[in-house]
């Protein structure tokens, strides 16, 4: 996956009782910075008054050493957006930092909340003013309404009235509350470092602290963190999981373990398991590179032909490039890949990628690969054809921008220009999670949406059209 | 190879005749970023006079749609650098712009000069006047010097009094110059889109704007370009080529073509000539990512041992990064890399990386490996040991500096704290370059300097004594 | 009054109806700077969204074209601040800029409202954000609160709630409203430019955009400006009036008009009376630039002693200034101010000021002319002993940092190190405006506040000690 | 004057063995800004090498305190430039800090130099390579080439094959080289400062930071200060004494002291001996703010018409401003000036500036006073008609661009729309400076060029013809 597919999600931080605090949820930050890149935000506390530090961009841009110094405190808070409620603002940035009637408070949310619009309706037209176009605001201000007796009253109080995912740190002057939602869509763990307790919404953030894993914050589960000890409870109704199955293929670093699963291991299950029910014959299996590269390795390994690294991928590709007038044909993607010719010239390859979503990437990798002197290209995607838009967290297209929620397989291929294609099936991925199976949300892929209050009945409606630019072969 | 070993040289680009010859030469830049980090610019000539935008850090950060708006003309050349020779300051990133007797010049240069130093010395009592302290100044002061009829006169009179590598794009007003130094050091091609001729270090900057190769600048080649046409001679004294074969091992792009060869396919060569001279027994075959993957994949398939993805690197590094005080054991290798624990734990693997240089990275990452359970952990180098400086424009550190330069191999495994360690033979490595064998300069691995002029006898000398610190063990 | 003294308060204006709006708002703001230059901002209306550009600093510094550009639509309100409550940061300048219920609101307000923290404390209580330390804000939550049916009922029910000064400018989406408190504490005046409706705290800002003044909005009228017209209501309890006359003895700019008089004519009759009241014989007047030049001016005319430029004043300065370690003697005021030594070397001079706040400038002042050769000094204060704090918009400092307020005019002279020191009487102040001397607030030379709802009692009351570190005279 | 004159030239500074000297020069340049708002340099020396800080703007925006604290050593000087000879630029700022066989040196120079043009085409075409296109490099290249034994006899080579206007300060690594022009064109003053020396183009700067004023550089005289003292010669060949007059006119500050008088003294008496040749019947003498403001002062006290502050100046002015497209009438001079209606309307004024250039600016106040309801205006001009063109370091535009050069007194009163118009004698200007009356340059007042080589003869003569456009009169 390269560009125009799934949008990048959020990571979130927190670490409670330590002395750099504020550093330390930057490198976490660091760690997490693949799950959003648009802008990242810390809020310290030195247990009297918050200290922020919010900026566009990426981790390694916004925060200075003059920056960090001022995070003064043993407890902070972090978060990276990818927007996916909200507009790219600055404003938008999280985490969320306010002065209430008890203080301060500070918020990071990952997760998308479904009736997030009735709910602010409901408070705007009792007075309550909104500062940005996050869901997230929300949950600020039934904090602020809630007449709980202490912060984790009210916490509770305002997430049950919430709906949807929430993998959530929240820091009051004194004490850090982390809570996630019944569902489990999204992951979040806690680990310890000395005497800190750290939590994070991968390992890998883990592992560049050195803190060790604990466990992960349970569904439903909310954590209170204060100079008491720590505390937890299940304020929220009780719900089946639906862990986010997306994490797996796409989203989460190889690195981290998520749901209990190493995300490298099951990625990798996944590619032995599209060999196995997708075979064809060919002279490389070449990953899209960084997306595809560790399911190629499970389908080259599974099929016994060998993994070749055909297409070089450019790391420094800024925000924007600016391109010739005179265009070069499909720009955008030679701007991140170039196949290496002598690999692919006149051979049969498969390439692998984790998913379509629009289409558009797919055909030009097609094309390149062609342009280079490929025999016949075989697309292998190590995901099931994303047919529905994501409620929960993860910035898919509406449903007429996907393409295989209009196009059977035989003409997607046909629009890709490639020899064949082929997608892992449901059953196969959920095969690769094992016994575990029914914990994982797939409405992606099949449209049975585990949760649905506050969802418009006519965003779930089938698109009963095709779209009205008919799909052209490539040629 | 990661962080602490041979910095990048330069790149150079130039275009002659396209009416977006500044849009192009950014492109060019940004294909040849991997050759230079410090700062790029970009100088266009409008037939008359020459526009300069240059700037400290990366191509996308510097060239704004504003600024190369601004390099108006038909002309330009470009340059990445990472300093070879010269403190890292605005004044000394190039194209070097200035205006003489005959107008406006700029010349951006890849290779290193060893008799500079005396060059600049007698040019100052001569009332010169420095503004860098680059070694290429010293090649615009002597053209500015010539009594040369023409630029290429003068250009052709400069050369000859420089000694060592120089890959040269040169422009006045109306023409373009192009020249390489007689033995060939550092590579240049040139290419054609349409009615313009392009020229670039490495041909990836031809896929990026689809210009065609034509064919390499043949060592101690000049070319003039003007609007006449395009002219061949070979001004200097003939000399036997001696082509880096670092630009093999690690420098140059996979996708690119140079001194006639294609470099993932050497590279690749030289992973499985690996396999050969020094195997061993294990589990997996685990790149040092992005160093070792090529050789990696070599080793592996030579071997008939898994090649696996076992570490992961974070590509969101900047160039600062704000350590915590208490600090993290080997921070600095960790902020890159991260082992994936499930595939490492309770396995015995062979790590391969492109070189050693000083041996600390390399440490830190047997350190690593041990950390997340690898029961062995076998080190397998893809070149011979590195025990000379180079002079000709790859910035190895002094002599003292280089483990492989006073320590024997079995020392520098102890102290790399591996199960084993090994390196590619001179011989094996040569083997890979076939019957061309004799072209290649193999200095830095045995200290044969093709060139020495101007290179002070103590520099060249062999250091008769070891550091004064002792190796420690890895524990 | 140079620096120590009055920190200046805020400016406003507002356009309606006009296809520059937002670059006619700018010019208002820069040619108000003199009422606030620590932020700027202005927002505008294309009738269905609001547009902010809001920055810290100077209009020319903040506004670029493209800023500019972007406040699309044909009505605008701005402000510049200096920060009479509230830190000095970004979340605190104004326009304060929201979106509620109602769809987008943005209000600007010059004055201070007494009874903020009351309202504060409660709104918070019943889960209310803020989001600035500013009392601007408790008015933007009562209007999101209220249940008025119009924007104009909201905004009448809100302001209904507040006691002090406010002149504001409030803007929706598709009307302007304008009002002022009943005792009339602030100016603000109404003017047209062809069809376009323009508000101004100032004339001064209808000259540059050559507008021209309709009227004063009167003290407790509110204007709704929509489609439908301009229409006028007095909603608030009916006050008598209490014009803020420091804006004659400093803030307001000479060229403008307030409260129905011209500025430089007043402020020139002070110096007048003060020659009255206050003789001296010397031979030159020199005002202490630029603050007391119009009053100099008229002491000159009416004493027959020659005004002569006796000081220079650098414009130059920055908002930060880098003092040498071994400290140059009174440092500060040489910064700004450079005696002309030829001119005062062996004369007695009358050195002119508006006010004396801590008299720390003064006793600087007095010591310049000294060391400049001056045989005699003798300062002149064009209006009463300041001796208490303001508590509608002037950010006079509190009382125990008032000179006035404790120490006699004989004792205060002896501290400037002056041969004499006299200011003008309140009876002479108010000689100026004529019959309509009981329409102006004198708090801060009499402690009659008008206006006490809200000022805590320990606020009001005399201080009855002298500060702990007595006086020293000036040598 | 307003805008559209005489651009300001230079000032420089420069201090020896004073532990603070970076410091010192920055303040130093800050009372000198009003000689140059261009750009802005300081160099210290730290005796074995030097630091340079360097940027566009004025003094206040450049220098932060981490530059200042960068600046190191107990040497130092400075330049504020207003560009007289070459573009605006970075690479035209001063001083011009090199390093050349004798190790770093650095220069700052005020004035002009008339055969720069000449020299700098012969040392081109001997192999110099210039980086700026500024006259005061050619003094740089002349040093590095001249073959004297010690630095003081290179600077004495070089200036002797120069011809025009400087006052330079020069700084080699342990000695400081200052020097003026034997026409003695520009000011220079030597000041004491405990056991330092400081240097500057005029005397304000020494009363920012408390140094004592000793004497005036000589005109011809260079002075060595180094370690072992201070030296005083006379290198050049005597010639008459020629100091420019414009300095009193507009250039300096009024409190300083240049070409041994002071600058308010002489510029009052202009203003006094204008009221006795050119008297008139008016209500008030107004200034324009603030080039006006002196000599007005003195018309008024000669003529005993009040004085009358009937023009305000904004002095928050920005480098660039924003105007509306509909253009507000005589936009330029709005934006800084604006009139007090009360003060003029109805009354006969008498405006009093410095100088008229191009005539577009007083024609823009004399409507403007019109506009505020003045009876009658009257322009009275403090200096002769400015007929000719300046080649010493005054940035007065072409002859055609002179009014004064092409039309008569009375045609330009008409082209101003003034009732009357008068201009001081040069007979009158020069019984200011009384007995000393031949040591000064009137040639922009008569064409009296006191040097001429290097001066093309085109540049000299006189226009015959007038300009195409022929000039309107006002309405």
């Amino acid at each position: 996956m390269v560009f125009d597919k799934f949008k990048e999600e959020c990571g979130v931080f927190a670490v409670f009782n330590h002395p750099e605090a504020g550093n330390l949820t930057y490198l976490g930050l660091y760690a997490l910075q693949h799950r959003g890149q648009e802008s990242s935000g810390i809020v310290s506390s030195d247990w009297t008054q918050h200290h922020a530090e919010v900026g566009m961009g990426h981790v390694n841009e916004i925060f200075t050493e003059a920056r960090i110094a001022a995070l003064k405190g043993r407890m902070a808070i972090g978060h990276n957006r990818y927007s996916t409620h909200g507009q790219s603002l600055l404003k938008n940035a999280q985490p969320i930092a306010i002065d209430y009637a008890r203080g301060p408070l500070a918020l990071a949310h990952n997760g998308n909340l479904v009736n997030a619009d009735a709910i602010k309706e409901r408070l705007e037209r009792e007075g309550s003013i909104f500062r940005s176009t996050m869901d997230s605001e929300v949950i600020i201000h039934l904090i602020a309404k809630s007449r709980g007796a202490r912060l984790q009253d009210q916490v509770a109080d305002a997430l049950r009235q919430v709906e949807g995912a929430f993998s959530l740190v929240i820091m009051g002057a004194k004490e850090l509350i982390i809570a996630r939602d019944p569902y489990g869509f999204r992951p979040l763990a806690m680990g310890r470092l000395g005497k800190a307790y750290v939590f994070a919404s991968e390992t890998c953030a883990f592992d560049l602290i050195e803190a060790g894993y604990v466990r992960d914050v349970k569904p439903g589960e909310m954590l209170v963190i204060n100079e008491d000890g720590i505390f937890s409870s299940f304020p929220f109704a009780p719900a089946p999981t639906h862990h986010c199955i997306f994490e797996f293929i796409y989203f989460a670093r190889p690195d981290s373990n998520i749901f209990g699963e190493n995300v490298h291991t099951i990625r990798k299950r996944f590619g032995r398991k599209l060999a196995q029910e997708k075979p064809v014959q060919a002279d490389y299996v070449i990953p899209v590179p960084d997306s595809g590269v560790v399911a190629a390795l499970g389908y080259a390994e599974a099929s016994g032909i060998p993994f070749e690294k055909g297409i070089i991928r450019n790391h420094y590709v800024g925000r924007t490039f600016i391109e010739p007038a005179q265009s070069i044909r499909h720009f955008g993607v030679k701007i991140k890949l170039n196949p290496v010719r002598e690999v692919i010239k006149g051979k049969s390859v498969i390439v692998v990628d984790d998913s379509i979503v629009r289409g558009t990437t797919s055909r030009k990798i097609v094309k390149m690969m062609r342009d280079a002197g490929a025999r016949e290209v075989h697309m292998r995607i190590s995901s099931p054809p994303t047919t529905h838009s994501c409620f929960y967290g993860i910035d898919t297209p509406t449903r007429s921008e996907l393409i295989a929620a209009t196009y059977s397989v035989e003409e997607t291929a046909r629009f890709l220009g490639a020899d064949s294609l082929a997608y892992l099936s449901v059953e196969g991925m959920l095969s690769a999670v094992h016994e575990r199976r029914n914990d994982y949300c797939t409405a992606c892929f099949n449209g049975r949406y585990p949760v649905t209050t506050g969802i418009v009945e006519s965003q779930l409606a089938l698109l009963d059209r095709r779209p009205e630019h008919p799909v052209t072969a490539a040629k």
